[in-house]
């Protein structure tokens, strides 16, 4: 520990070190420097424009914060353990370099509103960055999907094959996942986006300072309201874990399924070598390590969404130093959805081939199309629930004889039920079938490719 | 197991009991069925507007429909474990009262949509509830910080005393929470809104329906606009949960606050006979078991959201039977957010009393104007850390001499520093100390009154 | 609200009816009535054995303690909801039927260590129960084992064909991990099995009890040593919920695979009619519901432990109401592992058919034999990494020729390298490569007999 | 990536840069080094010994492992990105060193089985570690507690005060739980202690390897029995995380004590200079950071946990690449929970001051005597219920006249029952009431003197 405590001098004994090593978050918290620095820039303007401080001495206090920043920049900024934090960091560093009016800086502030605006600024910062993640990722499944209209794969429900549909369809699924979780992170933004500064440790602060200043400085779009709520808050990183945890549940979702159909039992799709990997052993092995480390890394996003709600749970207002538990999470999570966005991107863009030879086998190959026939009885006025106890009936009676339903000849179609006729072979190719869905949302043809330019209109 | 099974004649074998009660859910889903019917007779009418069916039809499914929901609502519907579901137990139901135009009523429908239907439905009518109890509770806050602007209370940070505030002010820091909670689940509304019925099991379906006129029908805000999506996605439940997880958070911390303040050592506030309980064998106590459990119940919800998330991760598309697991942890958290909200309303209307004297001894009694001495003398020019540095030393040499701030001489103060002179004792008095900070958002008098004002007509 | 308050006359007004509702836990705790039972009937005596009450009041204590657990257990015990918990309903119950001495059975106990005792003898009964239900599952596995020694089938990496293994090593990996789960509820069982009877509120009692006594009649296998410890204690939940959680993990990795087996995809087996559920409008399906409810009932228990660790984080010593919450998780959490565990027995049992012809082809068509080469090679002394790397070669050349290993000249081989004779091709038979590998633990048939032996050594 | 692949010819492509970031463990798994040379050297002597390689060979992979070990201890080997994992860099490294001989070493082994052993290994050692860690907890406890015994302090329930007890015995019962998650770890540790080595890829190996032998030279106490079961199993890190969470959780509690006890308002505790820190604008704070962040750190190892139950979740056998997931979550875990234990150990051992004459004044002023005069009046054979009414009776009168209850007559006394006699104001002197608890695990003073001696004898 340095000779004089870093903070008052009510205190006599230096801390164990051990202890200061324990209380210390500069080893994380160091990556809100450039946070940290706008933040502090802002609030010597606004010193100074309230006339609180003198233009002259927020000059010195601008220039000195700005060569700080230069120096973290130029990797020539490593403050020590003892500095405790980012913010004491800095604050040093500054008076080292510019001398008294260093002190000045911190009037009117606490610890508490400068480190909830330094990491309000960051997550905004990065909710920015994810948005537009998210949105080459969109373009990547678009890209796919307009490839892949009339690919047809087989629709499962419960792992089973249910109704052969458009690989678009399917694609475009995960992309409407994507745009929810676009949106959701607009909402995080914009709780997230509010300045605490100005609020001091808890209860405001005796000088004349100019909030709606510095939050206009910083961009941000409002200000809170309550003290008390503004140094002690932290819904916005748990709103935002959430909204991470629900992209890579999405990912997980779509990664499950790749490595389905990456097996020899699916053979769906081919992996490329850029993106793929082999066994140290097994010389023949090609692994689908990208969505399995995706899916994988759902669990530690979701475990620190948990961490932090346990971290909140049951805290007396108002600051209290269990929210330094708020950053390593957090950083750890954005890092995450990043990588793991970007991933699956590159995966989707030059990792994957789909086989439509085996693809338009498989659809071919099933009773999918079952359900079209219940549904060509419906149309003739058969009550739903009675066609569909026939057409169980004919494919039990099929399975049997080892006979898909195209197979049947029309004396067995009629003698099911007599309304069948010829153009019932018309109505069940997997073709037909998924041509005629064609309700709106639907996994027809025509719905398909309006659903594509209505994406594209979204994204654009 | 009935004699015929629930679906198609392909099955030869009844299901084994124990696997029959596992499966069901008809235990729990129950309570959907007033929103399951409402789903129905939408449905119903959209399929003789579109023309596949009568009109005659649609009259006879509406009015038996009707029925079963009177029958539901006088408790006279009671399927039995081998229905499987609510939505097959109202169809068999249908069916016997009616006949066979009952067994129309699944056409161009799955229990993929059906369900997914219900839940939505639940959902909105759930939050727009919650909502209610939310304002009801933020009016309780109100009320109360009407009461007591002029109550002092010492803020903290750390738990150790740091600077009085108005009680008021602290109140409305949960005002703050809660109005966050309100818009956030205004958001996830918009998100639960939208319709997924005529999705289908998975494709869309043959049938020309018409998906905006049940939308319309059942007051939802938009309709999906891909088919997989909207029959496997639980995005709204586990944003929800979160939303909940976070208002129990909220609800904790006061909880824990009003547990501390009850205690002999804080005594802040006295709890009355009809929100406390006792203890069986020591008579004296009198037990803040509201907050205890609210504080409690915080980990359930929390629990109920990881339990989703676990969940739907890794799941393939559409729907897998997983997603039954979707109801009964939603439902226990709606439940349990709701009367958590109630309880704490209770208790904040009938349930507390403040002692106003213990509170006015508070904080008169403590160093917790520190900040103000510092703050005077950066007022004077004196570089701020300057000033809190030669605050500390006197902070110790008070207590080492048994002192508080008040009770310095003159000639003491400005044998620290000569800059003190007379008005010192006016500005550190708690009083004086609240109303400085009149910065915006801070708890002096005037901007509490403000920001009474402003909550009222946000609420109203 | 009764006229007279549960507690102490200490209370004037009853309690807010929407209050006693919300701290009420007879709806749930009704349960632990035959636990609450037996431990009263062990203290009633002790109470007698001390001289503290006479042996007629304790022969009465315990007569209308029986009669009340008749009651129950006929049905005819309807405790309403101002009991407030099983302990009050019992008491109250007491009272009513044999007068006076009904309050005397409280004296030297409080409902903290009542509560306590009830929750272990529970938890204790279920996890016998549990270890019951486990070695069934054990047993049906095993059953399987020995059937499948001989069948092969694929065995995965990364969900790629690595190398081709015997079924019944794949199913007693499975038993492995039960096996682990019997043990580690033995481990939960003995941190369960301590009697807190006789700890009082917190601090003991004045009372010359004998807690040994007590101990000894309920089966309880120590005492707690520290009574603040001994009511505050809720390990041995969080324990069995992480014991329980990875029952469940295990089991939702089981089910996943037999999803996957049941796939059209790999179709390895066959679900029998008994144990699968069909779709309401696509009348071909066959749905694996059985393991898809296993896989996500894991999410709920997963759950449970969070919200419990949750409650416990932060919780002042000695008891506080918070620890209600232990109750309802842990309930749900019994019930879900004890059915899923039945469900999978009987999946296991009469509901899963392998298609051995299906799994034969399989393990002919691929390049899983592809270590055994390299295997080959570093056998005739070749360093291991140079033989993987020629073997990739190998597999390389193969697949752009359409051909698989087996398929290769002994040209061929000899061209890839010198030392490749005519045994190669009896070196890569899956047969062969299974049998190759009877490391101890490994597939090979000899060691899957042993396995099966010891298996049913360790469980008998 | 290097020109060549790590893996098998097969591979045409080089990795997509970001890609071959996003799969490499490198950065995080280098800290297994160590334990990675460690098995490697027991994998090449048993090789030799089994004469699968020569036993010069062997000397030759020995002495190369032991340089690099050494190059690791001396901060002289930085493996790069591409490198991929440890057992790579390792490989790579050793046949740099030693040539074509180093290419032996994976022989009959593949990298599934070698990370297990690894993990194994390190968390072997990281439990002795925090074993040790426990006892300097649990040492630390005993210490302060035999200053203790007769330092009174209020036992609460409901954080209301109940009954006075021993400081000691408060301490004691952390003691308890730090005792149960001392024995908790053996267990954990009784089921990472088993050897995956000689597992292979998931199937075992074709070469005559000798398993025990490894084992034993790693100090493993058990071997896996099945090779599927070896390289998937991950139960022992999720037990090891939950036994974390526990000691995490105990942590916490006392964490929240300390934090009450050094608030102005109860004033038990005075917190030394070396283990509080200050503010940066309240000159007057002395925060009981230490406390706060353990009980922060609780929330991030319950979330790893959860994390880890997340991951394995319906992951099928054998190895899949999430599994490199358990890392980072256990290295962080393993740290935090040492250092929390050592923080908390420095906290009792130098940093708290209990305020002896604060907590005898506190014991004096409230109505926790009430149970006494309950149990006086059950001891003359009034029932205890029916004394314990009349008691509340007391404490509301006595509450409304400002008096205590040692401040009543004998007439007073007398007049609320007849069998009080002049005994009763020695009954309900604080040290009486604690002396008269030596029920066993009572605070009793001869029971506390008594449980100090026990807990000397458990932990030598």
């Amino acid at each position: 520990m340095t000779e004089t405590n870093t903070w008052s001098n009510r205190f006599e004994t230096a801390l164990n070190p051990m202890i200061a090593t324990f209380n210390a978050s500069i080893p994380f918290d160091i990556i809100l420097l450039p946070y940290d620095i706008q933040g502090s820039i802002a609030h010597a303007k606004m010193l100074a424009k309230t006339g609180i401080i003198s233009e002259e001495e927020a000059t010195q206090l601008v220039q000195g914060l700005q060569e700080i920043l230069t120096e973290y920049e130029n990797g020539e900024f490593h403050p020590d353990i003892n500095e405790e934090d980012v913010h004491f960091a800095v604050e040093h560093r500054l008076t080292a370099k510019i001398g008294e009016v260093g002190k000045k800086l911190h009037t009117a502030r606490s610890r508490n509103d400068q480190v909830g605006t330094d990491l309000r600024l960051y997550l905004q910062d990065k909710i920015t960055h994810l948005r537009a993640n998210l949105r080459h990722y969109q373009q990547a499944l678009l890209n796919l999907a307009e490839n892949h209209i009339d690919t047809l794969i087989p629709g499962y429900t419960h792992l089973q094959r249910a109704q052969p549909i458009s690989l678009a369809h399917h694609l475009l699924a995960y992309w409407e996942m994507a745009q929810r979780d676009w949106e959701r992170l607009g909402d995080v933004a914009k709780r997230t986006n509010i300045s605490p500064l100005g609020c001091g440790a808890l209860a405001g602060t005796t000088f004349p300072i100019d909030r709606d200043y510095t939050a206009n400085e910083l961009g941000f779009n409002d200000i809170y309201r309550n003290s008390l709520d503004a140094v002690s808050d932290r819904d916005f990183v748990i709103e935002f874990l959430n909204a991470a945890s629900l992209i890579m549940v999405h990912l997980s979702r779509f990664s499950e399924e790749i490595i389905f159909w990456s097996s020899q039992e699916f053979n769906f799709v081919t992996l490329k070598d850029s993106c793929a990997t082999g066994s140290s052993i097994m010389p023949q092995k090609k692994n689908p390590d990208v969505p399995e480390l995706i899916r994988g890394k759902t669990g530690r996003i979701c475990g620190h969404l948990q961490g932090m709600l346990m971290v909140m749970k049951g805290l007396p207002l108002a600051y209290n130093k269990d929210l330094q538990e708020d950053k390593e999470g957090l950083f750890d999570s954005v890092k995450t959805t990043e990588s793991c966005l970007e991933a699956m991107t590159i995966l989707l863009t030059e990792g994957l081939e789909f086989r439509k030879q085996r693809l338009e086998e498989a659809v071919a190959e099933d009773f999918s199309n079952a359900t079209d026939v219940a549904d060509y009885l419906a149309n003739k006025g058969v009550p739903f629930r009675e066609a569909y106890n026939l057409v169980g009936e004919v494919v039990k009676t099929s399975l049997a004889a080892g006979k898909l339903l195209k197979d049947l000849t029309l004396e067995e179609w009629q003698a099911i039920h007599p309304q069948f006729e010829n153009d019932i072979y018309e109505a069940i190719t997997p073709k037909q079938v998924v041509s005629a869905r064609n309700s709106y949302g639907g996994t027809g043809f025509k719905e398909v490719r309006n659903a594509i330019e209505i994406a594209k209109t979204l994204t654009t």
